[in-house]
């Protein structure tokens, strides 16, 4: 058997094996996340001993001391990989719940119920966590899986795997329900993404590189983001001294995400008492400043110039651009046509500037006083999260469990016939 | 400037337009839709001149008697436009509307608001009402639209369409908010295909072949079904009088469209029962009936034999495939495995069974003791439909006004930032 075709017998496992998971109650559900928690946790020696071959291999290889952080599997991070599964065990189940109920005046009865999509892909980088993050989030919805995860976590992620495995085959649940893909090679994603028979959305994580490869070649449906040029306007109605904090921790808190701040626009009434206090704290902060002209011209020393390349730019890093505009339509009009539809913010104390900012910002998340940064499923409440899309059919904004389903039409009947 | 140039123009304009319509107070929108159906009104006679055209050159050209009607207007049908535009300015305004709000322990207030989606593409066939339909159903969501209808129609497309923009010239929405693509050639198709930059989802209305076309070049999100192959299982639990009309009518009271069954599976325990009335009223309706062995047995004369290439085929024809299943469990399976995702019902008296049929049928509609034919937007009580979807993703069954947006979150803060 080549590698190839052991993906679409995967495939074809995880399909029938989801027709069986669309129907299992909440509570074998819920026993199955407890049991994998409790075998992650029973088997720490284990993870922690293949991670070593990953980060040996990684080392060997000469990654950077950022992606080995990211490989490494310790105590802490088994034990939060058994809280998330944990969590997800304590959120409502999605499936079955009625999204709607409405009688016709012909008496038929329909209903809108909440169901499992079906077969989810998801293909990832780097974090082992994900591999049993995403298993939790896909059995709770109903689910089945199939990961593929970065050659560098390739012995962690089998070894999570095969726990969870394990745990499943103590419960009523089939363990063809959650597969991984082994293989290293790109040719197995390729056959994967082709197999619109059997997997019914695709959910990629990791870079920019990684995500546009998947969307461009696949036949099943994704849901993605590619990144997040995220913008806070500050206007001339702001609370200056709150937009100060707010600008500083949309920038510096942790700019490596995608929710962090890559451009902040401000009001020109309000920039030459703004801007140089902000950006005086962010240079403390080692953040580097690229200004337009007028930028320059109020803060004279340390702001680099801004080119055109820098407005649509995701740094994920300490540097920022700053543009000062006219209006609050210039700011909406700069947003819409070089941001990323992520997440966008206004500091305003005026109601009728945030109404116009929220309708007018075509972004997955628009805030009014507060930092991009709260964009995640967790801050937002939802317990976990698959990710965050940026598109706009099916999910927008932060994923959780109920993105993850679908909906079918319930009609009850007592033997009506269209006239 | 030549064609393909011309399409991708006609995009942008939208895409600007959209921005704006997205803005637009609903009380404008209907003004526009009212505005819309009057100019129909008035200019009847111009239709129908221009429709002759079409008429003209599709008897030339050799088209049935079927597709020569479908292509007709006539002041009943301009009357039936513009009662749908009437209709739609009727119904509730989708845009703006909450979906849900929640206050978070930080207190962020988080509100999930629904939106449009910006550009939607529409590609159909033959019949010249589908012009003003989507244009209302669109403009009412809030979304410009690009319409290419089929060549067929092309007078009629672009007369319907004159009108429409010079309604829109009354109002203060952009008149670029609808486009139509006149050119017929595929090259045109192809090209807004792939203007995923402007265009947010694409809607394909017609044949099989057209919609796979359509599925396989474009980079832009399609919401689509292909076929329907709609089944009703009556069980050993039905009410054989109730299965007798429920079966009759999803087969012979239109069976050229999606929602009319394709194949009858019928219970041993009832089959000896129930097969020979059905198959005998079903064929005096003029229908061809291909069976199993088992109901070749029970009904000796005048049943063709079916063969394995008969349980997924759509006829669309006065034609039935009739199958005798052991159970339940082999009626979901053979649904599951022969069906379309469209429409399934089951007869049965049983509400364990109609449980149970409903979890594991993974269709777009599953009824109990009701006629397939059912599954449309107005029998919904949608108003109206801009097509009906067998996709998982964003959206499934009939679409109609809701189904043609989007969401976003608005996130109202305080100055809070993140810990």
């Amino acid at each position: 058997m080549n590698k190839n075709t052991s993906v679409t017998k995967m495939a074809q496992a995880a399909k029938f094996a989801s027709r069986q998971l669309a129907m299992v109650a909440t509570a074998e559900k819920n026993r199955a996340l407890r049991l994998m928690a409790k075998m992650l946790l029973a088997e720490k020696d284990f993870l922690v001993r293949e991670n070593q071959k990953d980060i040996q291999a990684g080392e060997k290889a000469g990654l950077s001391r950022a992606m080995i952080d990211r490989l490494l599997l310790n105590d802490k991070r088994i034990q939060s990989m058994a809280d998330c599964l944990l969590d997800t065990a304590g959120l409502a189940d999605p499936v079955d719940e009625v999204i709607e109920k409405f009688t016709r005046p012909n008496g038929l009865v329909i209903s809108k119920v909440r169901t499992p999509i079906g077969v989810i892909g998801i293909i990832f980088e780097s974090r082992p966590n994900v591999t049993s993050d995403c298993v939790g989030l896909c059995l709770k919805s109903g689910n089945a899986c199939i990961l593929k995860g970065g050659k560098e976590a390739a012995y962690s992620n089998k070894a999570i795997f095969s726990l969870l495995r394990k745990a499943l085959a103590e419960t009523r649940i089939s363990e063809d329900s959650i597969q991984l893909i082994e293989s290293a090679d790109r040719a197995s994603v390729e056959e994967l993404l082709k197999l619109n028979a059997y997997v019914d959305l695709i959910v990629p994580r990791g870079g920019e590189g990684l995500i546009r490869f998947v969307a461009e070649h696949s036949t099943i449906p994704v849901v993605k983001h590619y990144k997040g040029v995220c913008h806070t306007y500050v206007s001339e109605y702001a609370d200056l001294n709150k937009a100060h904090k707010i600008c500083f921790n949309a920038k510096v808190q942790r700019p490596g995400v995608c929710n962090a701040m890559e451009t902040m626009l401000v009001h020109r009434d309000v920039a030459v008492r703004f801007l140089p206090g902000m950006i005086r704290d962010l240079k403390e902060a080692g953040v580097e400043i690229r200004g337009c002209p007028l930028t320059r011209k109020i803060v004279k020393a340390g702001v680099k110039a801004a080119k055109e390349s820098d407005w649509p730019e995701e740094y994920l890093d300490l540097i920022l651009a700053v543009k000062v505009v006219d209006s609050l339509q210039d700011a909406i009009d700069h947003i819409n046509k070089y941001g990323s539809g992520h997440s966008d913010a206004i500091v305003t104390d005026s109601r009728k500037e945030a109404a116009q900012f929220f309708k007018a910002v075509d972004s997955a998340c628009v805030y009014a006083n507060a930092s991009t940064r709260f964009t995640d499923g967790y801050e937002f409440g939802f317990g976990a999260e698959i990710g965050i899309s940026t598109d706009k059919l099916h999910a927008r904004g932060p994923m959780g469990l109920r993105e993850l389903t679908t909906y079918k039409f319930v009609i009850q009947g007592k033997g009506q016939v269209r006239q």
